[in-house]
């Protein structure tokens, strides 16, 4: 049998490996590298610096091109969905032909693999196709959504309150859908129009040495955000950030 | 100036822990340990563990009563709120008298300090009161909601859409507020009446040689989750459970 293990890294900081992460990566022979082009240069540097650190040799590195997403359709849910089967064709043929049986293999995936992110589902996908079999598990990683709140030394929920977790696709369309809103993949400072009575607490590249973080309330730090946000996605070619809108 | 590191351990898992939790710990000469009772007595095993394994010595732990929470009133947020102020004296003379000027000291947090824990707000209590002056900095943790969403290989989010996260307390008030609902914090199994086209993925002491999970539509297994909660809970003594519910 072979052996998948989809381990959580965490959202940046190299620190933000749990024990078991040190483990599962110890555990592993094959790691599979999924590049993204230039842009993202820099998130598959992390976990090339883990696997040095923490592999257990001999292992074999196994890269690959990850697909493009076609980001010029309005159709964001079917866009991301055939994004997902064409990395499922890619994902397949890596563990058909470069796992050996009773080898275990591993993909390294940016914070927790449970948020926002499609490998657990391209795993199913491939599974359901029933051309290749494998056991496979899943290893907690630290959220973004922790970076963030640790970073803010706030807390992402308020006693007894419900917290909502969403996009800033969302946002931009429905407004905020409760007293706080954690907002992830927002690619346009989708907050931009709120009132004094929220608060935000932003960040990017956390856990990062580049991390920025801005708070205070949104009609008084909108700008400061965006002008950060601008010259840092110049500067970098690239950025991740998110936030929590919270309503006094 | 003293200095206090609120440190997220994870949610019930030694392996929980991250590298930088394992350095944050290694960095402290005074670990404060609140006793909830017996009930919570493994609780607070778990953190005495990782002080032993990733403390440097010399260090102090030391121990104080963590005042009780008023349970029979139906004032949820009042009771909390005044439970948090009854803390917030004890942590206050705890700083005050057992950390000496220069010294580093830390509180070992379930999950992630920024998830439904009031450690953060009571240090802020502390620092606004103004009779006593520290730094301090958090660090994240694993959640009990990745340690679900891990064991149960399930994600948290769908592509593109929203989660909530909220209490058992506000599902029984309320009813499911989203088609994606992460409940924490039930006592009473608040999923009971919601029908078929409900999915629920239910853990209990996450993470723990006693991790218990079950998975289904929610008129399916409603019953048996019941049934492995209350034996459970007479056994131990105490659980903790959460639950992730999904529209089809
Ligand atoms: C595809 S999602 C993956 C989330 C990841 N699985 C997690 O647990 O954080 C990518 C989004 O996560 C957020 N994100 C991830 N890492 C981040 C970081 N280091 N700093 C700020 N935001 C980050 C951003 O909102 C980004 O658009
Ligand atoms: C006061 S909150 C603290 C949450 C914690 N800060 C975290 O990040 O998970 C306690 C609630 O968290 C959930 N929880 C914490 N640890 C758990 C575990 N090991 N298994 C199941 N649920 C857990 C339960 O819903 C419990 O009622």
């Amino acid at each position: 049998m072979k052996r998948i293990l989809i381990i959580g890294i965490g959202a940046g900081d190299p620190d933000h490996l749990t024990l078991q992460g040190v483990k599962a990566i110890a555990a592993a022979q094959v790691f599979f590298v999924l590049d993204k082009g230039a842009a993202k240069h820099d998130l598959v540097d992390l976990r090339q610096r883990m696997i040095e650190e923490h592999g257990r040799q001999p292992y074999r590195i196994v890269e690959a091109e990850d697909p493009e997403r076609d980001r010029t359709t309005p159709a964001y849910t079917g866009a991301v969905e055939d994004w997902r089967s064409r990395r499922a064709a890619v994902y397949e043929r890596l563990i058909a032909e470069e796992l050996p049986d009773g080898q275990t293999g591993a993909f390294l995936v940016w914070g927790d693999p449970g948020l926002y992110d499609s490998t657990l589902a391209i795993v199913e996908e491939i599974l359901a196709a029933g051309r290749v079999a494998f056991e496979y598990a899943v290893v907690p990683g630290i959220t973004s959504v922790s970076a963030l709140t640790a970073t803010h030394r706030a807390s992402l929920t308020r006693v007894g309150r419900p917290v909502q977790i969403t996009t800033g696709r969302r946002l931009a369309a429905e407004g905020p859908p409760a007293d706080d809103v954690l907002v992830m993949l927002d690619a346009h400072c989708s907050f931009g129009e709120l009132g004094a009575d929220w608060h935000i607490y932003w960040g990017a590249y956390l856990g990062t040495p580049d991390e920025i973080r801005v708070e205070g309330p949104v009609p008084e730090v909108a700008d400061e955000i965006r002008r950060l946000r601008a010259e840092a996605r110049e500067r970098k070619g690239w950025i991740m950030d998110t936030y929590l809108l919270r309503r006094s």
